[in-house]
């Protein structure tokens, strides 16, 4: 469920790219026109346009935008109008550069909140922008730290099936599998990490139900009380991600805005990436966990121009 | 460098499709019509072909070819008219049911001997045709079987860059990595599984190169001379297919044809899945190895239809 709304019938590629042009000609750029147009287009259309701008005025629409705009809002513009897998690939080199839990979030977001397509299509432009695979410098990067490297390493390298088939008693035999680990503290165990790596998403629902049916919490809560070490941390976010990514992605908006100072780059990031996917049911979840809603946090943690754009991309309050 | 020869102005497809169904009515079917079209078009020829008999007749091509053909002339001329992604995905569920040695080339040669972006369409129409992901089937049939399991899934999963980017320091360093695991003989370790599945072939071919020149032979001798199991056995072969492969092809229809009766599975395997590569090298690499000719050996372990088709895949004897 997405948030932006697109007009339905939107001016060509061509007319947008003109009225983007005039809006970074003269004395200032016309901010307002940027967000009015750029946010209520889709992936597809925004891809036309900056093609389109290319073509008129033969320089890259992205470049221009890095030069009109500055900070934060530059910043999620910018994310905005990428291809969302290179915008992907993009994120992932930073995050790996710099190893922190939040960053490797990222990682994980990829890997197990996109579909296998998209995946599959970030590390191809990952590929190409830095001349190395993915997971090439992630089982590097981590090459020490076990069990976090190979975890990292099978969710990013997953193609998995689709799909809603399910397998009942798979899902039963591999919540019993699950709750061993947990029980016997090896939580690295090659199995979850097959589990969590190869099963298809709705196979993985059923699997964390049995889990919850037969062992009293969920998975998620158990593992909590486990170490709490980066493992343990990030095995967590990928169970969330895999199973329901809104839970995820709400704790991110969240924590960017609880305490002092605002993490505006992970807020930008969870708005701008799920925009068109399912921040709809992120805001809902916000409501009931936080008891605020997620515009709410983001009017009064955010300011200028940076502040309208995110607005526009997370919609009205009540859908 | 393929071995088929395309017409420079070959029949349109339609024109093709309608010669298909000559060849297929009346009484017995005009094999030699057969051979002629499809044996000369590419991959790309191939799939039109097959779009536009469906079209014209409301028939599946390849349905048709089924109860037309027999033996392993049919079975050849199928999975030579197949999409290629949809070919590999079928062999590999095949060989993934059996789980010998032999079977197991098929995964290796999917996994290493193919481009990134056919390796992605071959587990994209495994998740179609099976409603379940290669990897999560490879993960399961041996997760008892360490490191094999974790050799296997990691290569099939793996998505190299695939440019001529090449680090010599760590092709060094890779290959001293590599030796010291050959020495302590722990060729199953993490850091062997981690630079094979990962780095790119180019310096691949490089780390092997320093091997060679820093410890006296090819890896794949001192792996040879360890333990002879089903892991070094098929981790040769991984190498040999991300180095080489027409070593490794030559081997396979070489293994097919000697001794007592031929192995056409494996025969027509090799050729049909190469013809449109490198089967041009791997008939040189054949008469350096075997002191015959890939064509020769061909004509003396198959007859008939079969034996013309694969032949006409195969090409002249000399380039």
């Amino acid at each position: 469920m997405a948030t932006i709304t697109v007009p339905p019938s939107p001016l060509s590629p061509v007319e947008d790219a003109k009225k983007l042009r005039k809006a970074f000609q003269g004395l200032g750029t016309d901010e307002k026109t940027v967000i009015e147009i750029l946010s209520h287009r889709s992936a597809g259309q925004r891809l036309a346009i900056a093609k389109a701008y290319a073509h008129l005025y033969g320089e890259s629409l992205l470049e221009r935008l890095h030069s009109e705009l500055s900070g934060d809002f530059r910043k999620a513009v910018m994310l905005w109008t990428m291809d969302p897998a290179e915008r992907d690939a993009k994120l992932a080199n930073k995050a790996l550069k710099r190893k922190g839990d939040r960053d490797l979030w990222v990682i994980i977001e990829v890997a197990c909140a996109s579909s296998p397509d998209h995946l599959v299509a970030v590390r191809k432009a990952y590929c190409s922008l830095y001349s190395s695979s993915m997971e090439e410098e992630v089982a590097q990067s981590f090459s020490t730290v076990h069990p976090l490297s190979k975890l990292l390493v099978r969710l990013l390298t997953s193609y998995r099936y689709s799909g809603d088939h399910v397998d009942s008693e798979l899902a039963k035999y591999e919540a019993a599998l699950l709750s061993d680990a947990v029980k016997s503290n090896q939580i690295g165990h090659d199995d979850v990490i097959r589990i969590l790596s190869s099963r298809n998403k709705s196979q993985l629902k059923e699997t964390f139900k049995y889990y919850n049916e037969n062992y009293g919490k969920h998975i998620v809560e158990d593992i909590e009380v486990i170490d709490k070490n980066q493992f343990t941390r990030l095995l967590k976010t990928a169970i969330w991600c895999l199973a329901s990514p809104e839970n995820h992605f709400a704790e991110v908006v969240r924590t960017s805005v609880v305490g002092l100072g605002t993490d505006e780059d992970s807020l930008t990031r969870a708005i701008v990436t799920r925009a068109e996917i399912d921040l709809e049911k992120i805001k809902e979840e916000y409501k009931i966990r936080y008891k605020t809603t997620l515009r709410a946090d983001v009017i009064g943690d955010t300011s200028g121009d940076y502040k309208r754009f995110l607005l526009a991309l997370v919609g009205s309050e009540d859908p």
